[in-house]
């Protein structure tokens, strides 16, 4: 099994490698520049992973890894544009450097491009891979519209949380997963398991970042810990912790989020201490674990020998044990 | 043969039984909204014309040629968004009656919904399809920025200006043929004689559009007669007589375009005197008679019998012949 690195280094010689047309400029210049920010080159490093699982062949997948690459840079150059964000990746965004229209449709040619790409696998996947790319493309739009919808609706449930991060974040590593078995070799039900592992693996992944914005080590947390508090995100912590608050409790959870003009080190201390006392934290982490184990639950099932999969195993241990 | 009013009403019937999730709903609706504002779907229809062309089940062509129509849509959509266009076919455009963000988003999706329908094809065709598909989209895109580019561009040249033409408009009507024409069972030289066919048509229809802008009848004309000289819009008309003007003519037509509070009447009348000078007309419809020779003579190649291909032929004369 190839390592995460050497997985890494494909797709970043795979980015490098990737041409496009010199005109118009403004349309393929903002491609160029958002696909060289880096990042962790994490979905289609998973897509090569899946691949190597299967035993096949890792260099006639980086084609397709790459579509999935340039599809989620694409999906980030719009939402940067809805979300109206300054910076993606401490650069400046697209949208900024240029302007939104120019945004807008280099965005949309990055979505033909990623087509493109993904269309690099052999004849008789074809059908199916692209299935599974649209499907999932289809998702992470709708995702992103949850999430938008959220920010205006003061009655969230839980389990719509849940779908709207499984759509905008967990099928994308998924559908990388499943399209990698498949270039692999696989079959469609060992496909099928990786990406249940995928979807269920992004969704724990997911729920321990809303913790780590709250109980994260600010010495290792990449971002500010407690931000989520500040902007009154609804996480999975605030959803619960709204749902158990005793009347008192949550008069003062709902006084926070309707203030203005506060101290934001005394918000975050005083939301914290609430979550605290309402326990949100374990509710959290139990949720977090229970869609770990069904993750692992979909690897363990898949008909492959235990010592191949183990590295993928240990690699997701990885992802979910960080104690920042 | 089928007759376009039939083609129409397969297309009509298509996009009303196109189905979609509920939720969310900020992300469907508008696209239920946009592809209900009519027009005269003449590229799903093309579509389905080049089937029936090449003998092919024209029922079976309903979904890729409704790919072609979601896909247009899509462009329109977001065109609209970097036009600022408040109205879209009479109606409030998309991001007037929702929001930027909901129309850049309900646009991505609308994309995704055009790969799928376009999937709907035999699978011995579905590479070339998908091929001729993703290639036109990229071409559309690169067209949409040239022409965002030339309103800032003070040196635009005739031939720029043909390439941005052929591909905002043209290279649609050529794929939409092409696609067509492989589903009905055409080899790929017929098909690709087709898709060359529709170009040249598509540029010389569109030259008449500047045309007619300009020389129209008011009476006729959908839209207001000398629209393009108000808004200065560099079409082939004012192209050629800035190109063409002695430096008299010239210092004329850069005074009327660089005019501030201007009578329209009195613009678009002293634009048209020197257009007539010039002989700017004459030139245009030299080339758009070229175009449009250059389109039969590859409809003439084809190799099928005469009378097969005289209905696309009229067709494509009526399209040629608007004397509005």
């Amino acid at each position: 099994m190839k390592k995460l690195n050497e997985l890494q280094d494909l797709i970043i010689d795979g980015v490098n490698q990737l041409n496009y047309p010199d005109q118009p400029a403004e349309l393929y210049e903002p491609i160029r520049y958002i696909l060289s920010l880096g990042g962790k080159r994490l979905r289609p490093a998973l897509l090569l992973m899946a691949c190597d699982l299967f035993g096949g062949d890792v260099e006639a997948a980086v084609k397709p890894a790459l579509a999935i690459e340039v599809f989620h840079n694409f999906t980030l150059m719009h939402d940067d544009i809805m979300d109206n964000a300054p910076l993606r990746r401490g650069n400046v965004t697209v949208h900024e450097k240029w302007n939104t229209n120019i945004a807008i449709l280099s965005g949309d040619v990055m979505m033909v491009e990623a087509n493109k790409l993904m269309m690099l696998v052999q004849d008789n996947i074809l059908r199916s891979v692209l299935d599974i790319f649209n499907e999932t493309a289809q998702g992470v739009c709708e995702g992103q519209q949850f999430d938008m919808n959220f920010e205006q609706d003061d009655r969230v449930s839980i389990d719509e949380y849940l779908n709207m991060i499984r759509l905008k974040t967990a099928v994308l590593l998924g559908g990388a997963l499943k399209i990698g078995a498949l270039i692999g070799g696989a079959d469609q039900e060992n496909a099928e398991k990786l990406y249940q592992f995928g979807v269920n693996l992004g969704v724990a992944f997911q729920l321990q970042d809303d913790i780590l914005d709250v109980y994260g080590d600010p010495e290792k947390f990449g971002k500010q810990v407690g931000g989520d508090i500040i902007s009154n995100k609804k996480t999975y912590l605030l959803l619960k912790a709204l749902e158990l608050a005793d009347s008192d409790q949550k008069q003062q959870l709902l006084q926070w989020i309707a203030a203005t003009g506060f101290n934001t080190t005394e918000k975050v201390a005083a939301v914290t201490a609430l979550y605290n006392s309402i326990q949100v934290r374990q509710h959290a982490e139990t949720a977090m674990n229970t869609y770990a184990e069904i993750a692992f639950k979909a690897l363990d099932a898949i008909t492959l020998p235990e010592d191949r999969k183990q590295y993928l195993h240990n690699f997701a241990d990885g992802l979910m044990v960080r104690d920042y």
